[in-house]
This record gives C-alpha cells, sequence and structure tokens, in this order.
C-alpha cells in the first residue's frame, strides 16, 4: 500500500511529491452503471442515477475504513479494498502522497448485480484523490485509470463522464490506451432496471461466451450498434429495433434464467429491455416508465424496479 | 414487362388502376453512394455529390431506352434495364400505369467500382415513378422497393434519404422490411474517393468473407460502428479510430492489393479510408481534403481523385 522505497515517513500515495496536509476531505458521488445496451458488447456503457458517497480525509498516520450500505461486512475493510486502492492509485498518478487516509464509503448500487460497482468503487475513489488534488488529473487520465481497475472501460468511462458512453481499446506494443467519448442522448429517455436479490459472477457468464460466432451476427450486431448511437441521440422510437443482439446475451441465458424470461416478455411487451452488464439486473431505456401490471409481477416476484435518470459523471459534492 | 393479366390495352405499370397521359415528364438526380464505412458492414452508407439524371417521359407505347455516361453500350437498352424495371416496379407499387415511356439516363457514377451504382439506377427510376405519381410513396416505401433490388438495403437507402444512414432487416416469417434512417452529420465533414479503373464484381469478392470470426473481432466492430455514429455526428476527431473494421476488408484484401494498399497508406496518414462498399474505389471521410503529395501519387497511378459532397437523397429536379 504506501511506497516505502521513497525517502521520508512512511505515506500513503506517492512518497516523493508533494504531501497533503491532515485535515484535507472531499465527498464524491460516483454514479451506478449498465453495460452493453444490447448490441454494444464490452463497448456501450451508462450512468444510472444511483449513487454510491465516498468520503476521503487526510489524517495524521495509517488507513481507516468505513463501509455502510451495500458490502457492508462483505469486502474487505483495509488496503486491499478496491475504494483504498483506487485513492492511492490516483494519488500516485497525481504526484501527490499524504501521511494517513480515512476512508468512508456509503454504499446504494447493489454488488455483483451487473451495475457497476466495481467500476464506481474505482472511479470514486479516483475521483476523490483527484478532489484532494484540486483536480490535477483530466476526465481522459481518469478513465484509463479507472479502466485499469477492470481492464475494460464499458462501466468505468460511463461513471467517469456520466450519459451514455461508447468506449474502446487502443492497444500498441507498449501501452493499452482506454478511450471514451460521451454521446448525446434525448433527454425524453430514463432507465428503468430491475434488480434481483440473487448475484452474478462476470467471470463464470463471460465464460460461456463462444469463440466465434456467425459473420452475419457480427454484422448485425455492428448494425444495431450504429442504430443505437442513433435512436439515443435522436430517434428513441428505434430503441427496440437497436438493442437486439446477438454476441452475448442469448449464449449466457443458460447462467441467466429468470432474467432472459424478463428480458423477453419485456421486449414482447415494446420495451427495450436487456441484460445489465453480465448480468443479472435487467436495464429498460424508454421514454416512458413500465406499466403496472410488469412492475407490480416484478415485485411480487422478489426485484426491485427501481426508475432511474441518466446520470452525469462522478463528482465532488463537499470539499473542506 | 407490361401487364397482360388486366383489363384493357397494354400498359408499362399497373394496369389496373389509374392510367397517366402521354406528355408528362420528370427528370430525377440521384446520387452514388458508398457502403459500409469501416465497421459496419451491410449497415452503413453514405450519399455522395456524384449524380446520375434520368428522365422519364410518358409516350403513346412502347419502351424507348437511351443511356449515355458511364455505362452507355454495356448496359442492356431494353425493358430489363433496371431503371425500366425500377420505373415499372414504382408506377405497379402506386397503383398507376402508362401506355408507354421512354427513359434517359444520363450517368456520371462509375460502374463496378463500390458507388452503388446499381442502387442509384433502382433508387432513380422509383423516384422517377414516384415523381410522374405526384409522391404517392413514401421515403419509407422507396428505401423497401429499392433495397428489394438489391437485397440489402445500405446503398439504396443512403440514396433515397441522402446523408449517412444507418439500415438494417427485420425478417418475419412473411416479409422482409428494410429499415434505414439517417443520421446527424457534422457539416464539416467531406468525401474523397479514390476511383480505379478496374471494376470488382461484389459476387466475387462477398464470397471471400468467412462464415464466422472471433467473437472478440465481432464485439471490435460492434464498438467501432456505434463509435461511428458519434463520430460522423460530433467527433469527426475520432472517424480513424471509427472507421476500424476487422470483418470484410482484411478478407477481401487479396482481391482488392491495390485498393488495400491505398487504404493502408492513409490510414497510416491520419485519414479515415476504408473500402467502399465491396471495393475497388477507396473512400476518404474527414475534415479536410488529401494533402497534394497523396493526390498526385494517386494520379499518376491512375486513379481518378474525386472531393464529394455529402448529398441529399434522389429528387425530381424538373418535371412537366
Amino acid at each position: 500500500m504506501s511506497d516505502m522505497n521513497g525517502p521520508g515517513p512512511e505515506v500513503f500515495g506517492s512518497s516523493g511529491g508533494r504531501i497533503l496536509p491532515v485535515g484535507r476531505s472531499v465527498t464524491v458521488e460516483v454514479p451506478a452503471s449498465s453495460a452493453n445496451l444490447g448490441p454494444g458488447f464490452d463497448a456501450l456503457g451508462v450512468a444510472l442515477g444511483l449513487y454510491d458517497a465516498i468520503t476521503v480525509t487526510t489524517i495524521e498516520s495509517g488507513l481507516e475504513l468505513e463501509v455502510t450500505g451495500e458490502g457492508a461486512g462483505e469486502v474487505p475493510e483495509d488496503a486491499s479494498h478496491l475504494v483504498a486502492k483506487a485513492v492511492e492509485a490516483g494519488l500516485r498518478a497525481g504526484g501527490v502522497g499524504v501521511p494517513g487516509v480515512r476512508i468512508s464509503c456509503h454504499n446504494a448500487i447493489p454488488h455483483s448485480r451487473g451495475l457497476g460497482s466495481s467500476a464506481s468503487a474505482a472511479v470514486g475513489g479516483l475521483v476523490a484523490a483527484n478532489g484532494l488534488m484540486d483536480g490535477a488529473l483530466t476526465a481522459e487520465h481518469l478513465v484509463q485509470l479507472s479502466s485499469e481497475f477492470e481492464g475494460h472501460p464499458d462501466n468505468a468511462a460511463a461513471s467517469v463522464l456520466g450519459g451514455v458512453v461508447v468506449s474502446w481499446t487502443e492497444r500498441s506494443a507498449t501501452a493499452v490506451n482506454y478511450r471514451a467519448v460521451r454521446m448525446e442522448v434525448d433527454p425524453s429517455i430514463v432507465a428503468t432496471v430491475l434488480v434481483p436479490s440473487e448475484t452474478s459472477s462476470t467471470a463464470q457468464t463471460r465464460g460461456l461466451l463462444p469463440a466465434t460466432v456467425p459473420h452475419e451476427d457480427a454484422a448485425f450486431n455492428a448494425s444495431r450498434a450504429a442504430l443505437m448511437s442513433v435512436a439515443l441521440a435522436t430517434h428513441p422510437e428505434f430503441l427496440v429495433a437497436a438493442t437486439e443482439d446477438r454476441l452475448h446475451q442469448s449464449y449466457r441465458a443458460p447462467a441467466l434464467v429468470a432474467t432472459t424470461e424478463w428480458v423477453t416478455r419485456l421486449r414482447e411487451r415494446g420495451f427495450a429491455a436487456t441484460v445489465s452488464g453480465a448480468g443479472p439486473t435487467v436495464l429498460v431505456l424508454g421514454t416512458s416508465g413500465l406499466p403496472s401490471d410488469l412492475r407490480d409481477l416484478a415485485e411480487a416476484q422478489g426485484w426491485r424496479v427501481l426508475d432511474l435518470r441518466i446520470a452525469d459523471g462522478a463528482r465532488v459534492v463537499a470539499a473542506e
């Protein structure tokens, strides 16, 4: 955790650079996110108005961690905690150290449901560190650093930039660059998520994907991914057609039975429903919420049904 | 060609419906088009400011055909001519017949070069028929009818709707519906095409495509297709990244050696170059034209280098 190679006393972050004084504090709100949006496998992501709040305070020494809400008691409350790692990565990237740090996480984003909670934790820690450093890191830096935690940029870029993002990865012999751009979204589009009580493992569902796919399925997804950008920006009437997918959802369906049933039911009723990330949450994008009969049925089956606005990116909401 | 099942004398178009008087005439300008634009295989198309002009006049009997410019003497000048078939299909769709028709085609769009000349012929004939019928057919009708000639909507929809279109196909048990929507394009984006003297066969190059592709290549193209919509609309600085493709160009490269060399050369110089349709023309999209050294080199090698604006769709330019 601490950098023992540098001179001087043990610090959190970069020991070779500027040391921040004790008593600085920033609070960050970081949105949840949903990835894929149907055709945009590992590429499209949307920030959703469900927030973790993270307060980072510089203290005299050591690491103090407090987690309330989602994940409390289930995640490690030490230096291996993702937010702590992200705060340190952010400080190092800015060339800044602190003698000690207290991190308080008040989590509302459910874990292991396909709502990007890990990406939100990484983004929240990085944006908090950036707040302590008065914004030394650009949005591009934050996309890069947060995506390095995940190995892909779709959720992380959405939580950094907000709105709907298209992300991609540029690989060279010496670097992996995570890129993303926020796209135009018709302001009438809202999201509804159906969150089950059961969790899902991204690693497990990712293993269900085939090594190869028919060329026509690849072309199919390319057409729908292009259409998705247009549907989101100016033609929400095409959201159902634009969210069709042949690259991941059908392959993962055996591991996501209830989720797949709901995606099918909603699509048959004319709603642009997709599996959120690797599931098991269902994401619906449209210009209206769900009708009460579907909402009641889902809730009777134990799903939480949340209407969420498309959110802006993570931001500092308090600093002292 | 004519409908012998209906009552009355032989007519061109629909014999059961309204018969147009002799002496009506419309002239249509129909733009060329380029398909795929890199990642959007069979989905993305752009209308280009290079036009065929088609004049259709109702006469007392028979079919008279005249072709000047590109394709003169090389295409059949009888009822099997694509423009004649499209005029008749348009009249039939509108429930209209004519006692006879004279069709004059003044063609500027090179044939068999990947510039959509067949789609333009179909669109031009349909729009001319629609002009004779005072616009009985909607743009959606025209996309459907013109795409039926081709079996795919990318070029045809671009020549109907103009601009850049994303198109897709909805198949049911009873119908194949060709759909397309014109997307927003930054007005600073212009096209340059490099047209070789040699022709190419779409059927032949299509045969080079594999039955299956790696899942990661499919996901790659979906990400770039989504990015392409964003790059065209608001972020032309991402056009080079957005036009990357792994679904068709590399597979067809053995049949398109000179084209591939130019695409590679231009991309290495930072231009968003792709194979236009199935080739052999090269399409470059960007906010500036090509520098003179590249232009001179291409022309010295026998390529025609044309700067073309992104065009509106086919339209009636004269009627009497």
